[in-house]
């Protein structure tokens, strides 16, 4: 059997929610994604931390993935303890209680041509 | 002589199947892509699992990449033992018998102006 | 409570500020982006040097990141020593002195359809 | 002083040059770049190794990267031994002889809309 898989900490530098979108809500709305495997037996619990240019950072923002689930959460959707300010830059800090990996993925739909990136978030 | 490039366990949080192409099939269809390099001197065989966020894991989905060769897969085309749905996330866990290098690329054709992305997976 | 949480030296290889932009400046205006998180509880120094095909490298461009704090820079707004030229290949390397995490991130609007993408930076 | 800045070998699984390209040539050209950052003292030679899916790897390629230089190179410009056919899955190799930074980068221009992504290569 695999032993578990990933690490507890990881980083995304590169948050910013696009001002505007096009298409139709939710489906269609511009946002940042967090990809979670939790590829291990039993269940994990996150806490993300949301940091700013100007303003001290907000949370935890708790998050639960079941034993051999993924999830993916959009930054938008994320509202207790503050929703997150449109077209403001930001950073995600994710600290899990077991081994998990995190993926980055955007969706920007400003225009009615839309355009995507990802990148894995840092293991730190 | 350079030693095995790589490693043999791999994931990918972030996969997603758009519901919608755009264009000529299968050239254009939207599609997440598995690019595996097997740059040593023995076939690899691979196994894939396929997570999702709301029942139990799919898998495992076999792989085979000959030595000193590349496949890019599209996870459109894994149909045993059963095809991916559409338009829901997932995450894939690789699980290789020899070192691979293993990278991921999106290519979202909902409208007709395409989108593209691309990361290495997960080294775990 | 968490150590720091990266490292000192990071570099992006692959810079490159599009020659042409659409839309409103400075908001569409297309760019290369660096997005540097200090979760720590010291304020960083980072000292950025550019590295081109045919001349010297061009540098240290001094940046500061709060204790705490996320920042985005736009290479485009890099002007002294000296402004980065249009449609020329560079390459960034970033020195902290404390850990930090960097990431990487691109707008093109050269089209009206705009089109992104990111990746972290290489942890030296 | 820095030691030197990153590692000797690199891959990129995901290659594909598109078939299609529109706009002005070469400036538009849909294309991979190979972005090879030197940041060391002393000159540095890269060999390239071009993975197929179905026939013998092909090179090696000889690249060339002075010191505190970086270079991008268009994989569409590798000619000697064989140029790359286009619309063909591929995978690239980098040896170098001192340390390096590899960053991958795709433009696809095959609609007027252009999409782009990018990554680290692999450190090997």
């Amino acid at each position: 059997m695999l032993k578990t898989i990933g690490t507890k900490v990881w980083a995304i530098p590169g948050g910013h929610l696009p001002l505007r979108s096009s298409g139709e809500e939710p489906r269609d709305t511009s946002r940042d994604e967090l990809c979670v495997l939790n590829a291990g037996h039993v269940d994990v619990h996150l806490r993300l931390t949301i940091y700013y240019e100007d303003r001290e950072p907000v949370g935890p923002y708790p998050l639960q993935v079941a034993a051999r689930r993924v999830r993916h959460v959009r930054f938008n959707d994320l509202i207790d303890p503050r929703a997150l300010p449109l077209d403001t830059p930001y950073a995600a800090l994710i600290v899990a209680d077991h081994p998990v990996v995190v993926q980055f993925t955007r969706r920007d739909t400003s225009q009615a041509a839309n355009t995507i990136a990802t990148t894995l978030a840092y293991p730190a």
